[in-house]
């Protein structure tokens, strides 16, 4: 099979839907790693990758660092808390630092949009973006279009309503690009105020309403209502963003039968999401997560200049 | 030999006495391997375990990850500071996320009495407890076990006498049920308002006087006073709190010639305990410690469904 | 070759000549390994290794870390703010309990000077010492060591300009004393308020003049102007330091051709070194990292018992 012609994964953008489908093919024949007694390959023995989180994650670092492990790399956590960065060092000495250590693949996870990017110029070792500010995380979408091809058979002639804070949400715009551009058509849908202008240049429609969101949708994805961050100015209250934008088991009726619903997490249930609604035959959540550690080893194990992998037949 | 008839470690309250003295067995079988040159056995490779701990640990923590690097399994360490658990996810739903990513064993400490119990029934990992609340501490109690049996040569007809802050110690416990059910008699002694109610439930004698609890006792276990709790309140300053319940030197005079001396640490020298009786020759704190690791290496070789192991004879 | 005959590497001043010698030849050696496809050799498979961090650091922590990942060793890193220490338990009985855990190497930074020397009277383990307060940094030197070596294919009849704070720096006293001993000469200068009286009993010479220091001189170590520390009651401000301290272009015009810049990072690029010439082709900053990495493995694989290795011929 073919190997993949990127130094980098920096984004969705960069990618073309031949590179979509040879990593989305790897991580579903990875994904048979996890079920094996030795969940192990040594495909990255005596490579060095050293996760680099300027932003606090446990989820995405510890699917990265599973990811490593199973391929039997050399891991090394550098956590800006107690790093050098605190002393006001720059971002690119850092990096230079890091890269003075002979790694093979640097994960980056940064609050500044274009990071990775500038790693991936300064750099020699392989770049993989974590999640750069509001711009991209690119791994999540490949590992959405890993959970949805599974089940829907295929990535083109779908209908993926993305639900929720849509400004900012990596998650949105990476899944947008990549969704648009296998072919499903893409919808978002949030309160005009956690809407950004550009998203129909992305090639998705936008609604106010989550009723013609859900219409005729192969997939919901619901994103999480960021407390943490600044969305206390944008709505009135969560209840009044449940009973406008949360999806509810009234409004799943409005859903095909065959709808599935999909969450990054971590969930808010009953802000965003209707806890029954999360705990569902058609919610696959949790197959996200699973397929998260598959697409991760697929993309460490297609930078190390491996050629792809393909399974003879699909199976969820 | 038997294998381990349980899928999780939850408390001691769920092993039989077969099972303990399997534990046990298997432990001081294991205990070898910290002396070889490669302190290493293949036994978990390929295998994933979850760290999960809820609450700060060091000494608990390094034992588990140390036992598990010495099993060669791969380890992921989750900690609630840098976790989705401060964006509001419930433990169940963090539980089944990293359940999702192909774990074999959770080990979990958590504040709350009762968490690792709701997570043995909703995952299909082994889960081991590390600490819950003020309930259990089931390893604490197996590896403190290993080492009155090392010394002792047996775990019945014993006096043990358990000295200290008795309701704060999820340590005191798990030995009271777990040397009880041995056939040791287990004495608990501190202040009135250190010791809670059910004690005598759980097959202990209750005394006020130290010289009670220490006249003929074959092993004395002294607590640690955790200043970081909310013990002020109990007790009217730690020197009072010495002067009565302190193991000094003239004290160690009323106990037998043979009787060992116990603290599952961290040690306050001065406080529960004197400097030069936590250092003399019947203190055995720092065979705990060894212990610790090659108990947690039971444990774990246990759950993972290999038969248990036997050394010919018993060395300390 | 030789064995190295030390149980421990607490600092520069117990090492003779041929220990230096000894132990940059092997690092050298091993520097290789990083250029290797698989960045591994199995030296250290089944030792185990605990990082005992008081001081946050994540370069020398970093670089440690992957020198004992790329000999195969099993790591434990132990770090204060999650640790017994935060509970009042000695340094010794931390050290002990560690040791109870059979680790073969400890390496140490802690505030206290001596902290290491501590350590290495009452444990069998081998201790690293990784920083103690304002007293020693061995392996930096050690790195600085073959830095120069490489470059300049000697150690001895150099001149070394160490400029900056040398109060506050341990990497200062380290290097003085290496140098020193392998017949470099060398100067320290700096500000009369951040200069030790002592240094010219380490067989430093000492002015207050950067253009005396430069002269001639073969190799200049810029160090780094501590914000962080106390640093303020010493020098009127920043930019007065760097206009009488700072290494700038002008300044640079006063070295030799072959003059060499060296940084143990990180750096404050217009506080101490002109951004210019901290990436200029005289700049050797980047190499002292990867020269780290070698350096503490051949610590490491040394204090193990393994003969020493040496390079047939020297490159850079």
């Amino acid at each position: 099979m073919a190997s993949l012609s990127h130094k980098d994964l920096l984004s969705v953008e960069q990618l073309s839907v031949d590179d979509i489908n040879l990593i989305v093919d790897t991580a579903e024949s990875l994904r048979e790693v996890a079920a094996r007694p030795v969940k192990k390959v040594p495909t990255l023995r005596g490579k060095t990758v050293i996760n680099l989180f300027f932003e606090p994650s446990t989820r995405t670092r510890s699917s990265f660092e599973l990811a490593e492990k199973r391929l039997s790399a050399d891991i090394l956590n550098f956590s800006p808390s107690t790093s050098s960065v605190s002393k006001g060092e720059t971002l690119l000495d850092t990096a230079r630092n890091l890269e003075s250590m002979a790694p093979d693949i640097i994960v980056i996870r940064h609050e500044a949009a274009g990071a990775p990017h500038l790693l991936g110029r300064e750099c020699k070792s392989s770049i993989v973006n974590a999640g750069d500010g509001m711009h991209e995380h690119p791994t999540q979408a490949l590992l959405d279009a890993l959970t949805v091809r599974t089940i829907k058979g295929r990535l083109d002639n779908l209908k993926l309503a993305i639900i929720g804070d849509i400004s900012h949400s990596r998650v949105a715009r990476s899944d947008t690009i990549l969704f648009n551009k296998m072919g499903t058509q893409v919808w978002v849908c949030g309160p005009p105020t956690l809407i950004p202008w550009d998203f129909d240049k992305l090639g998705a429609k936008i609604t106010g309403h989550i009723e013609e969101a859900i219409q005729d949708a192969d997939v919901i994805m619901m994103l999480r209502l960021q407390h943490e961050r600044q969305n206390e100015a944008f709505i009135p209250s969560t209840r009044e963003y449940y009973n406008f934008y949360g999806l509810t088991r009234e409004r799943m009726r409005l859903a095909k039968k065959d709808t599935i619903v999909m969450h990054p997490g971590p969930l808010n249930r009953g802000v965003e999401i209707d806890s029954e609604v999360a705990d569902a035959g058609y919610s696959v959540i949790l197959n996200q997560v699973a397929n998260g550690v598959a697409t991760r080893m697929a993309v460490l194990y297609l930078l190390s200049g491996n050629a792809g992998l393909k399974l003879k037949r699909h199976s969820r």
